[in-house]
């Protein structure tokens, strides 16, 4: 391991400031999501609507890998992506049917 | 499954209008992000500095748990999250470090 030099350093720090900075901003989105997927999981409880719509599903991949793609993001991690937090929702919305029904639903957690 | 009013489509619409626009902003970020920590794993290899930094990991995870909970996102969830990123991260160090030293790296992808 080579010596630590001063600037060095400093533009490390720079870069983890940045990164803390964005990290703030993404658990902010990500609560932000939450709460809409939240609302869409309450609408649907209440009017009994089906939870998974695979045509909603295939355009957001779709849309999301095309983002990516522009921003220079490895668009199979944006599906992953997308993909780990529809297995979050899926939690949250089965709760809610849970509440509402007493029957847990399936899919479109992605809202 | 109960008929599907067309007020409460239109509200269905609405929220998916805000987590198209979230997930904008996520895929955004996550770019800007890696950008980051590429540019950490680049100097790390360059100055042949240690990839790993527990305590500077230990401290990015208290603070995402203590910004989640501020914004009533799960805690558990904004952890999980963070090592979902780490991992992907780890990925790009490894390639970065083997182009330098011919030798993967581990750990620190949190940067």
């Amino acid at each position: 391991m080579g010596a630590e030099t001063d600037p060095v350093k400093a533009q490390l720090l720079e870069l983890r400031a940045s990164i803390d900075n964005i990290d703030a901003a993404l658990v902010h989105m990500l609560a932000e999501r939450f709460r809409c997927t939240k609302a869409v999981g309450q609408l649907k409880a209440v009017h009994n609507l089906p939870p998974a719509d695979p045509e909603r599903e295939r355009q957001q991949i779709a849309r999301l890998r095309r983002l990516a793609k522009d921003a220079q993001l490895d668009p199979d991690f944006a599906e992953k992506f997308l993909n780990f937090i529809i297995h979050e929702v899926i939690r949250h919305h089965e709760a809610i049917a849970e509440k509402h029904n007493g029957v847990p639903t399936g899919g479109e957690a992605q809202a």
